[in-house]
């Protein structure tokens, strides 16, 4: 079988690079037919360089035209629902039915749909006008953007589809999509109906191009290149660490989302009050997807006592009972067992599980760890080492004092959920606890798992470093999640006939804007 | 002379550092009588530890209460210009009136005030609420934020003043101020007036401290701690680097404002059509303040020809007339005269000026270069190379195809400016040229120097990198400088009673908030 062909400025071409790779099914733990290339340095070159021809010219274009783009994109994925989830199924493991075609794949061409409306409206890009000092400013397209897509998410995070895609395609810059060596094959499915669409709009060539793989020191050299001007990232801190780093030397900014154990606290009362529900609530939220989510619940703070010996005995017959989900990868699974190596070398007991599932098919055990609060402020850091996988640690603290201080223990993290008494029991320590976990995380819930991002206005799926690399900023919900890839521009003085249309007297679009310290879809009152 | 005393936590102490400095007064070029301290590791460690105390305390204080503390020192600072305007001069060389006293006082308490209403309000923050999900979202206080004042604004920059400590402060964090080795006296006068405020507010005492100096790698090892949440700095892109470095390794959000040459484009009609005016405000741009101002322009670009040729002899006369200003520091001449030679040997000739003026005041030459297109575009790099004073260089193009070459190689600026004809002939010139200079600076100016940066919403004083490190962010303008110094904070099914105050149902502060796509300041209308 021929090597896949990589999407260059419009073109599908034979990759220059000698290397190839395959991907694995999950279910037999054998490589799947098809090889795909590795580019080289050369290939990377001309990508850029088309984004950045496509870059110019898309300053140019109507910003309806991108948002026509991100519709038909949506409704060609739509329209290819089956077997898009057919092919994502056999590269990632992951079940058709319900989760990739009733739930992500809907969720994808959503967020496709909210990010074209962001772009025609515009309202996103923070318009201000000063009328008497004569200034105005806006949030404008920044440049090319690298998209590095996860293992986990086929569709709803694919660099080619997911969105960090719409996010900066709608703010106006060209993608290069780096799709995940995990699932070439449904990303390419994903770019050739991107292709399909995008010779039917008015978008230069360069707009969105894709490339499978390539070796670190050419994505490296990418990314230190000036004409690149941001990276949006979802994966592993090691990966996101070095990007980062290649960015910042760089002076340009990059959007990583690396690691989180999204710590959830039961408070007392919570326990003692509803137990068996919250066993229930956990075992789901932590076994849902083989626990291949940036936002399982890997780290459950606990109060010592009767109470919570009952909890953790009833999850652990939960995590028992339940089918060991099928992982993403060899490369998931390995990770996944050094990492509870780590943990249980810093001091964790193993309660149930903990070794990989016998047989082809690539799965570990759903797996509990439990460790007390006095074990865990010895070891803070390594007993923080995110198990991307149906894994969770316990930690068992004496009394709520000792529960504060392992939450003022805690990294950065994407999600904090504290769970308290209905009664009031818990408010007190709820007070307590709160101002800790609060700075220490992105979204805070209360009496809820943190899996399942809603993609909404008020989302945050962000958080302090590690979980990212900046805490001002959402990888997810429109429109926040588009001004990660701008910059803003002011206009001072300018004549009136030059400024961009988002900035001009008239708004025909209803954009809101900020004219004179007051948010308004009107025109700019003649003087 | 006793060695002057830094503040930390609420009280003036004696440095436990044990060297000590002096300024220097720039008209005589010799050094004042005070001595003031260079802050040890260990006392950099207690400012450090008094701010993250006074963090979590100040997340419990009613932001009007911040309000009040900026508002009052402001009225402080007013009603004490005379004595800090005397003061600054002394140590900086700048002119009492206009500059500071009548200028940049106003600037500064203007700004205060600004931040004051800002807090009030609320609107800074985009809180934003989705009410059919249930989650809501909003930028807060980061932490502790360390200000690094610059040489060059002694009180509207200052680390214990000026536009950062504001935002900082307006957003809801202690301060650690930095203040310029260049004006320590000036620094602590207004610290001893912020303090006379602090007293009467509800702040906690850590709130606002105070170190004049301290070694490279003690405060490299400030910036690396993680209870330090943010940097704000303006100054040398050397000294910013490295800030910037330590702050990248410990994931944390630095806001540097480091070099700009401010190019300044005119077009050939602009020349043609009125060549003695643009002379004589590109001249008094130039030299105002003797050129000591981030927004100075330093790079002109032009077309050759009679007109040019002209209009260079007309500045040069101007030049040599104009008094050569003091400038701040003998270590800024020195700097300006490495610069300047840097930029000859990069092949720029000098038609005037060039050298340090004779005598005992600290002051070089109004200079001014020009150097060919051609030469330009063989050494890009050393010809951007910043000259902080009033110096300037003209690079003068074939053609217009020239002059958009040299644009396309400028690095990332604060400003650019093109001035163009009245009469439309410059029309298709400024359709090329303006997207090149877009994506190349924060702040886009029409027939307009850069000098002068209003205090507006919309302004930008921020750009691409190497003018600053991230191009999303503005140091000046209120309510957006404020955001550089927050988190995003989402609420996710947290209980009603629980909600920060501005995410609550109720908004009696009339804050500016997102609710279900709609900018509004209604309450949250019940269901």
């Amino acid at each position: 079988m021929a090597t896949a062909q990589v999407w260059i400025d419009g073109r599908w071409t034979a990759s220059t690079g000698g290397d190839t790779f395959t991907a694995i099914d999950p279910a037999t733990g054998r490589p799947l037919a098809e090889r795909f290339p590795v580019s080289d340095r050369a290939e990377c070159e001309r990508a850029l360089a088309a984004a950045d021809a496509a870059s110019a010219r898309l300053a140019t274009v109507p910003r309806d035209e991108i948002a026509r783009f991100l519709d038909e994109y949506a409704a060609a994925i739509d329209a290819h629902a089956d077997e898009l989830a057919a092919l994502a199924a056999r590269e990632t493991g992951l079940p058709v039915s319900p989760r990739l075609k009733d739930v992500e794949l809907p969720r994808t061409t959503g967020q496709l749909r909210q990010a074209a409306a962001a772009c025609r409206d515009g309202s996103w890009a923070l318009p201000t006008i000063d009328t008497k000092a004569g200034i105005r400013a806006v949030h404008a397209a920044i440049g090319p953007v690298l998209v590095i897509g996860p293992n986990n998410f086929p569709f709803a995070f694919n660099g080619i589809a997911g969105g960090d895609f719409a996010a900066a395609l709608a703010a106006g810059n060209p993608v290069i999509a780096k799709g995940h060596p995990s699932h070439p094959a449904t990303t390419r499915r994903l770019a050739e109906l991107a292709d399909g669409v995008l010779r039917t709009c008015g978008l230069p060539t360069g707009t969105v191009q894709l490339l499978y793989r390539m070796s670190g020191s050419d994505g490296l050299a990418l990314m230190r290149d000036s004409r690149l001007a941001a990276v949006g990232f979802t994966g592993s801190k090691v990966a996101g660490l070095r990007i980062k780093q290649a960015c910042d030397e760089a002076g340009k900014p990059s959007y990583l989302e690396m690691s989180s154990v999204n710590p959830v606290i039961f408070l007392p009362g919570a326990i003692r009050e509803r137990a068996a529900d919250l066993a229930q609530e956990f075992a789901m939220s932590c076994l849902m997807g083989a626990g291949q989510f940036c936002t399982n619940p890997g780290l459950v703070v606990l109060p010592a006592g009767a109470d919570t010996d009952a909890f953790i005995a009833d999850v652990r017959a939960r995590f028992a009972a339940a089918p060991s989900g099928t992982l993403l990868s060899p490369q998931v699974r390995d990770a996944l067992l050094a990492a509870v190596g780590e943990v249980r070398d810093a001091g964790a007991d193993l309660v149930t599980g903990g070794g990989a599932v016998a047989g082809d098919r690539v799965a570990v055990e759903n797996t509990l760890l439990t460790v007390t609060g006095a074990r865990f402020l010895a070891e803070p850091r390594r007993l923080q080492t995110e198990m991307f996988g149906p894994v969770s640690l316990f930690v068992v603290a004496a009394d709520v004092d000792e529960m504060l201080a392992v939450v003022s223990h805690l990294e950065g993290n994407l999600t904090g959920s504290i769970y308290s008494s209905r009664t009031g029991d818990d408010d007190a320590a709820y007070r307590r606890v709160e101002p800790l976990l609060r700075r220490r995380v992105g979204r805070l819930l209360n009496d809820k798992m943190p899996t399942g991002v809603a993609v909404s206005a008020a989302m945050n799926h962000g958080g302090p470093f590690p979980a990212t690399g900046h805490p001002g900023f959402t990888a997810v919900g429109i429109p926040a999640a588009l001004r990660r890839f701008s910059m803003l521009q002011c206009y001072d003085a300018v004549r009136p006939g030059r400024l961009p249309e988002v900035l001009a007297d008239a708004n025909p679009a209803g954009t809101w804007r900020l004219i004179d310290g007051r948010w308004t879809t009107d025109p700019v009152a003649a003087a």
